[in-house]
C-alpha cells in the first residue's frame, strides 16, 4: 500500500488504541531493514498483540503468505497473538487472526462481509 | 542523547543482535509519540527484552528514574526483561538491568567500573 498512507493508517490505529489505554509501539522502518514484520506492538497487559496494519479502499483485501507467515512468526518469538488490523473505507477498523484469512491462488485475501463474521470491530477488539 | 548519534546507535545494536539470530524490532519515533518506553523490542524465542539504548562517550553514564521507571513499566506490560544498553566509548556493548543502576543525587548513573562488575557484556548477553 502507499507507504504514506499505510503509516498514517497505523499511527491513527497508535492512537485509537492508546487512547484506550493499550500499551502500543510502532515498530520504525519498513524498508530500511530487509523485513519488518508487524507494524504495532499492542498490550494491555493481559492481551497482548503484534498487529500487521493494512487499509482498503474497497470491500476486499489481499495479503501475501509470506507476511502472514513472517507476522505468525515474529510474534511467536516475542510471546505475542498476530493480529491483522484492517481499515475497510468507511467502515472503520477490523481485526482477523492471519488464520482466518481465505486463501486464494497465490496468496490470502478478506473480503468485509467475511471479516465481519470472523473478524472484530474496534468495540469488541479493545474488550 | 544526540538523536542522530542515538539513532545511529540504535540501528546498529539491531544489526549486531540480528546477525546472532535474534528477532529485532525498533521502536519508531521518540518526539512524534509523547512517550517512547523503549528503543529496541529483542527476543530469541527464549529470552525477550524491551531495550533501552544508550551511548556513552566517558566512563559514566546519567539516566533519568523517570524513564527507567517508564520502561520497566512498558516491559512487564508486554511480559519482557527491561534491559539498558550502553555503548561506551572504545569499550564496546554492555547490557544491565535497570534495577541495577547507582541511584545519584536527582537520577540514575552507572559508571563503566560498575557495568564490568554487574552487567554483562555482548558475547555473555547473547548467550
Amino acid at each position: 500500500m502507499n507507504k504514506k498512507r499505510g503509516c498514517n493508517a497505523e499511527r491513527e490505529l497508535l492512537h485509537l488504541l492508546s487512547k484506550q489505554g493499550f500499551s502500543v509501539a510502532r515498530v520504525a522502518g519498513s524498508g530500511m531493514i530487509a523485513e519488518t514484520n508487524c507494524d504495532l506492538f499492542v498490550s494491555n497487559g493481559r492481551k497482548k498483540y503484534a498487529v500487521e496494519v493494512k487499509i482498503s479502499s474497497n470491500s476486499k483485501k489481499y495479503l501475501s503468505k509470506e507476511q502472514m507467515t513472517s507476522l505468525i512468526e515474529f510474534s511467536k518469538s516475542f510471546g505475542l497473538s498476530p493480529i491483522v488490523a484492517i481499515k475497510f473505507l468507511r467502515q472503520g477498523w477490523w481485526f482477523i487472526h492471519p488464520d482466518k484469512l481465505n486463501t486464494t491462488g497465490k496468496g490470502l485475501a478478506i473480503s468485509f462481509d467475511d471479516i465481519k463474521k470472523r473478524g472484530k470491530n474496534f468495540d469488541k477488539f479493545i474488550k
